[in-house]
């Protein structure tokens, strides 16, 4: 019988990764807290040099051609600006032969097939931490595509991206070694049993395609890229035009740790392109993709699910996030919870708050009935003690990621009463940077045809109800038919918190409740908080649930007697 | 917070049950011989008068209203008539309204999501047990719509269906408890620890469909209707007009044992129609499905991969299951194997071979090369052993499910040379009985455009080829391109065998080696045999993994701090 042919380094890499993945697989389970990636990129934990070195080499990058081969490329694109005000003017192969790149990706399928899951599972392990031996320069790739403030470069784009990444990995070898490689099986029978040996082997599904997005680089395709790499399948990268380094590491990084292991390092290919080149949609039906990971816009995502059908195609779309405010204990902690939700990177996450429905007659605080005003106020208030030094506003606000952005925020005061106004910031070091802290415009239950849409950065809007019930009713409908990836409720009364719970349920989407702290709407905890939940319209898939890695692989069996 | 409330005796159905699907979790995980459901229909297991108390409670339904309530039902259908020469006369509710069906199916829901993964799993194992009590009324129901002999209803249709049932609850219930119902997540900060309660809730993703076939009614529908009622979704049963029966008798259980747990009966419904009334495709593309799974052929199955795009899709549709025979240790031994395969149920089993590849120059034995016409002489010489005497043979054969399949038989020989002749079996019980022996037809290599397309029914192709070389490489091209749900080989030759399973790898077909005994092709054991893989055209899922469970469901979560 066939072996399973592991080579040596590979499996190596496994035995020195194994604690990892043990307590990776184990905190999935119980979903308590763990991170194998410090946050805190401190010199106590990451050493005095790190940060300048992590610099040093991103700021190398800048104006020159990013080494990488991809099979098929034809000339170069050099397609990014940072949003602090400056190209980077870095070039990368243009993918253009996508036979080629298809044959490349392919020609290499087999020994990686053959590595099995513990083989595949170590290389993988072993990238994440080359990967995070660079995440400084990482962290200055993200800041300076995304427009992320340094700080959420190293952590989002970093250190949490990377958990996100083991978290995939670990979901996949869960899901792989659920089937033993051999078994016996006897059958009782008159005469004696049957008895026959079993082989079971993991085989990919083909070549699996993952379209990265402008705002969270790695931390939104590191998931699907190592689910699908680690299940047997060569990934082919297609970064957003905007974003295209973080991810040009990313594939220099899994090359090389491929190559150094004996696999042909084509498994892992970057296809950059001109923004006009569509790429993406040329890849996407391709009879040799078989899995897709997108996260980006509906339109394109709608039509990756009308059009790529050869193929399983996980998609992280728009939705509307929604807040439903009832009453509060702390009402100066709540302004101060949701001004940070709406800061935070200029509202420029999937899981922003958008939509705040609040009573007209007022919300119940531990100082008697708020009316709308006063809320949007006390949330005006707030944000004017986050940002209103400039120096620090911008650590939180980050950079606007692109133009269209600026544009729907200028256009949003238009829709409704500015309760508070968006302001420019000047940031200190970039004069550039466009920076602006976020508006919240009010609105009522009426002004559907605003609120049920994504306004995709910093707008927030304050929507007067009839009251919870009215507030509860939207919420539900509005995310079953647009969808959201978060949602909050704030109220002092079980029944009513019972009854957001339960429009969450019917909704589909994760709900948090009473967030007075240190802990943000917008903010998911790799092995603990599913990110989405494939339940509503802004996703048809979780980061990661057995249902995210299950599909990316197959299981074939061989069968004779003994 | 939200208690998940279970009924009483919902949670005690687990109790009751529990062993069982202890001992099923453990097989799925070990693929280790197990069966929960004894495969004999002897007196010594079942009792001194199952039998003839199951044969009874059959007969007495001819003739007669099957009594079941369908929500939005008008007049009745009776459309089965028994391959053995008498129609059944069973008349069921007409299902004509859709939105009433779907409204009545979404009814029950938030009850039976609250009932949790424990409780659900309790009253899904509490049905297969009611089944189980029924196994010789459902016997004669299989066997006198598909035509099965009535050991092979017993067993396939009963016993091993049920066995396949709990498998798919088992895999189910391993999905949904992977993740705990509550988590405490503390992470370490200065000054203290962020600490939340989290609440993981499995929510449906709407309306089940189970799309029925005429061949194996209960044993290819009962996974996808069991592992779609458990993680909580209602399920509409649209069976095959011909073979309604099978799933009534299934679906009133159901509906019992819901009701006495405490649920709503219409959480489970039998949708019944004329041939001509189209309902499937009328429920398979309604936004209130979400899953749909079916078995039968491509046209219908490709169509609904193609249009139910709001559902997530599992068929089960046709392909050509290859044997390569290069030598073999014992030919009498591998004749009457393959006579066998051909001659169960007369090679109407998704899973019974079709296309033999021999080389022209013959196959080495034990006793010398033998050409491909000794090969089908051989063939032919076990099936006249098999089959030789009637009434033995009707037990094997069972009879011809319809129409069509004669019509394929006699037409099958025009297509080559007849090397077995198909012979009309007289039944010694059911005078108007369709009763056929299998033909074997010999084709060259050239012949493509016969042997690429399944001839469902007792027809085998003996494919002579330049080699052992040229017979796997159309077997892998075969069923890359057409599809396969089982493969053979024989070969003495350890290099053919590893051959042959590199090929089965790539066209991604579950691989049977030199079966000489007491196991065949065509069965796969539950537990241990994964029942297609979904890496071929002839199916997107197998018979039970991950895959075919994770979707089923999405998990939402809650949090706050405590």
């Amino acid at each position: 019988m066939t072996e399973t042919t592991t080579h040596p380094s590979a499996a190596s890499l496994l035995d020195r990764h194994r604690a990892r993945l043990d307590a990776a697989v184990a905190a999935c389970a119980s979903r308590e807290y763990y991170s194998a990636f410090d946050e805190s990129p401190s010199p106590r934990v990451y050493g005095e040099t790190a940060a300048a070195e992590g610099k040093a080499a991103f700021e190398a990058r800048l104006g020159t051609a990013f080494p990488l081969e991809t099979p098929g490329a034809a000339g170069t694109v050099a397609t990014e600006r940072s949003p602090y005000g400056f190209d980077l003017g870095v070039s990368y192969p243009r993918a253009v032969d996508v036979d080629a790149l298809m044959a490349a990706a392919r020609a290499g399928i087999r020994p990686w097939r053959d590595a099995g899951p513990d083989g595949r599972t170590g290389v993988c392990l072993e990238i994440l931490d080359r990967l995070h031996a660079r995440i400084f320069e990482l962290a200055g790739a993200v800041q300076h595509t995304s427009g992320q403030a340094f700080v959420m470069a190293f952590q989002a784009g970093g250190a949490h991206a990377l958990d996100r990444a083991l978290e995939a990995l670990a979901y996949a070898w869960t899901e792989m070694t659920r089937t033993p490689a051999t078994a016996i099986w006897e059958k009782p029978g008159r005469g004696g049993p049957l008895r026959m040996e079993k082989t079971f082997t993991v085989v990919p599904r083909g070549v699996a395609l993952v379209i990265g997005c402008n705002t969270f680089p790695t931390w939104n395709s590191w998931p699907g890229l190592f689910a699908s790499l680690v299940t047997g399948n060569p990934v082919v990268v297609k970064p957003h035009p905007a974003a295209v380094l973080p991810l040009a590491i990313t594939v220099q990084v899994c090359r090389e740790v491929l190559a150094d292991a004996g696999f042909d390092p084509d498994l892992v290919t970057l296809a950059a392109e001109e923004p006009d080149d569509h790429l993406a949609a040329a890849l996407a039906v391709r009879p040799e993709v078989r899995l897709v990971d997108f996260t980006g816009g509906n339109a394109f995502g709608d039509w990756l699910e009308a059009n790529a059908r050869q193929a399983v195609v996980f998609t992280e779309k728009a939705g509307v996030n929604t807040v439903v405010v009832d009453s509060t204990s702390d009402f100066a902690a709540m302004c101060q919870n949701l001004a940070f939700s709406f800061a935070l990177y200029s509202g420029q996450m999937c899981t922003a708050p958008q939509n705040v429905y609040v009573p007209a007659a007022g919300v119940a605080t531990e100082d008697g009935v708020r009316s709308p005003a006063e809320v949007g106020a006390g949330i005006g208030a707030a944000l004017d003690r986050l940002l209103g030094d400039d120096a620090r506003a911008v650590e939180l606000l980050g950079g606007i990621v692109n133009e269209p952005v600026v544009r729907r925020l200028e256009a949003a005061g238009r829709r409704g009463a500015v309760l508070v106004a968006s302001r420019t910031v000047r940031h200190p070091t970039y004069d550039d940077a466009t920076v602006r802290t976020p508006t919240i415009v009010g609105l009522t239950a009426a002004d559907a045809d605003v609120y049920e849409s994504e306004c995709f950065g910093p707008v927030a809007y304050l929507i007067e109800t009839a009251g919870t019930d009215e507030s509860v009713a939207l919420f539900r409908d509005t995310v079953q038919r647009h969808g959201a990836m978060t949602a909050a409720v704030y109220s002092t009364s079980p029944e009513v918190v019972d009854q957001v719970r339960e429009a969450a349920l019917d909704a589909g989407v994760a709900l948090s409740e009473n967030l007075l702290g240190g802990v943000f709407v917008n903010q998911s905890a790799a092995f603990s908080d599913f990110h989405g939940t494939g339940a509503n319209p802004a996703a048809n898939a979780a980061y990661t649930d057995g249902a995210y890695v299950a599909s990316r692989f197959r299981v074939v069996q061989s069968r004779r007697h003994i």
